[in-house]
């Protein structure tokens, strides 16, 4: 007797019936492509902070890079992917931020993994509950003892590492938090993980250029950036304008994500146009250092213009203004009227922020025009008449 | 009476006894930047398979999209971060390839973590013990169970498929292996995926470019490219001589990366100069559909040489020609050989190669001058003599 062959299942009926469970809960995404002049609106949007994407000399210097080195880096840092370009970074960045030493990677989402995944492997991860989705695939990369805690509560990460077992253990934590521009409470998680020996990772992405003087990040700011058993990792891809994330640390830090770090040893090395560009990026910053000031200050005036509408908002540390909308509709349709009134906004819902909490997250860039600002008004303007309206 | 308190541990103590310990056991690693010439030595030891990293033409295109599209996409994908280019690169790498879509991220590591992750979660992930560090990586992010199978060991994968609880299921593989330059029994694979209801991701990073009409990869030679259920990532960074990768793949499997992809929402965009090298480098490989059989022809003359001197090689599939040294120092040695020879190797040692098997890695180009082919052979000789003589 022959069996009866069981009918194979359609593998993408499970994916169809789960994007379709995605789209009753309004979570479906969309890709919008961009046009090169920004479809004309005024970008509240993206990381550009500093406005130094679309500058012409990071934009010459890649164009330089690209003919000199090479469109691509060939292959892994360790093989043919290290050129004097990426010394030559790496040193620059190292000198401004006051590290000891810093490796690039090909992204800050790669950098996250290596230094969380490496430090942690083996050992307790203290994270907190805010951090960046590239931190949580960390602790889950590191195959240690994950306590995720309350976002900012020190009590709790002080706990974790009184009552752990592993003798080794690492706090992680983002510098200034993305969408709710929140700092975490550095100084306090500094003397936490001193007190028990365990080693402070900091993800500066929002901060490099944003915060500290001339814009040399949180950990600067605080005077800690010669301390040991700090390790910093940053984004080329914000301030910086360029892609790419880059660990800076102790000399034996360095030497760990050499030798161990599989997101470093495994993956191709970043673009020389991408480094270039960056490199003219903390030129730039160096000859400019006023323009961290500026993007304070314009959030600033863009949190206070959306308070004194009525709107629920933030006390931006940084550049990121947020405004409270509720729901996941109304954020929407916040959204799209800021596009209607020429102002392009970020607009995050569940579960990037937690239920009842959907906002518009404006961004605020050190170039900001007076014309730029009068758009803003309006649209916000118009966003508190739909709320009062709705 | 007051407590003692304990000494609080160095946290970088740990790290320098582990770094000792990697130094004693030959795995400490050392980064040797590039000069913009490749220090004068032939290039047998990158990924630019094609060579067109050092082509003037992606150059020219990645410096027009500085200038045009920004330094940087500056921010997710999903917020600004796509651009008209970025469509426009996938449309044509749909087309190319004979995907139904395509998905950009900023590298290949990326692409693998978010298709394995996301396609794998809550099910069984079968994974090739070959396969890339990427995929292994992306294994432990699926949260589901992982069962890793001997090396292109199509009895196991099937007797996984077989003995599953979970209804559904991933079996992921390389199309073409980056050390043993061997290739996947992917026929065999295909068959047993249809089989048993599951979902086939191939990694063709090292077959794009290299094998299939045209360059179009190895799903394509085996005329499969229509098929639902096979997944196919890609990276722009070897034979497109840029940086970044995508994911390939049914109408479904693009639009669960879009909604749900940790490392494609949580990520920056790839940077437009990036994206517009590897479109220029696929118009290239469309204008000169030669090249391909030129990598895999200098590929097996480089084989066929290292044969004659009673070397221990493959039978190269793509541009990956092996050769077996032994010892991790034996194949330091060998590559520092190749070097005085004016030839760079790749030198692959235990954990990526099974002890006993350390290697040289040398990749063929489909640029190799015979000026090139006359050092090669000089670097081989020497490199024969030596094992002789050892």
């Amino acid at each position: 007797m022959r069996c009866m062959e069981a009918i194979p299942t359609d593998p993408l009926a499970r994916l169809r019936a789960a994007a379709d469970a995605r789209a009753v809960a309004g979570l479906r995404r969309t890709l919008r492509p961009r046009t090169p002049d920004d479809d004309g609106l005024v970008d509240l949007a993206s990381n550009d902070y500093l406005g130094l994407a679309r500058d012409p000399r990071p934009a010459r210097a890649a164009a330089r890079a690209a003919t000199v080195w090479g469109t691509g880096s060939t292959g892994s840092r360790l093989v043919t992917g290290s050129t004097q370009l990426h010394a030559e970074f790496e040193d620059r960045l190292t000198e401004f931020t006051g590290a000891a030493g810093a490796l690039l990677f090909s992204s800050g989402y790669l950098a996250n993994l290596a230094a969380v995944s490496t430090l942690g492997a083996g050992g307790l991860v203290v994270s907190d509950a805010g951090n960046h989705a590239s931190i949580v695939d960390a602790c889950r990369l590191a195959r240690g003892r994950v306590v995720v805690t309350p976002h900012a509560d020190v009590d709790a990460v002080e706990k974790a590492l009184v009552d752990r077992q592993e003798e080794h253990a690492v706090v992680v934590t983002d510098a200034l938090f993305s969408v709710n521009g929140d700092l975490a409470p550095l100084g306090e998680l500094h003397a936490a993980a001193v007190r028990h020996g365990a080693l402070l990772v900091v993800d500066e992405a929002h901060a490099l250029g944003v915060l500290g003087a001339g814009g040399r990040g949180a950990v600067h700011e605080l005077g800690l950036t010669g301390d040991p058993s700090i390790v910093r990792t940053v984004t080329l891809s914000k301030s910086l304008g360029s892609q790419g994330g880059a660990v800076l640390g102790a000399a034996e830090v360095i030497q760990t994500l050499v030798d161990t770090g599989r997101s470093f040893i495994f993956d191709t090395g970043l673009a020389p146009a991408c480094v270039a560009a960056a490199l003219e990026a903390l030129d730039i910053l160096q000859i400019q250092p006023e323009l961290p000031g500026y993007v304070r200050a314009r959030a600033r005036e863009v949190a206070s213009m959306a308070r004194g509408l009525g709107l629920e908002t933030n006390d931006p540390a940084g550049a990121v203004v947020s405004i409270v909308l509720g729901t996941p509709e109304a954020a929407l349709r916040a959204a799209a009227v800021c596009a209607e009134n020429g102002v392009r906004a970020g607009c995050f819902r569940p579960p990037s922020v937690p239920v009842g909490r959907s906002c518009l997250r404006l961004t605020a860039r050190a170039n900001l025009s007076s014309d730029d600002l009068s758009a803003i008004r309006r649209a916000l303007t118009a966003v508190a008449e739909m709320k009062v309206n709705a």
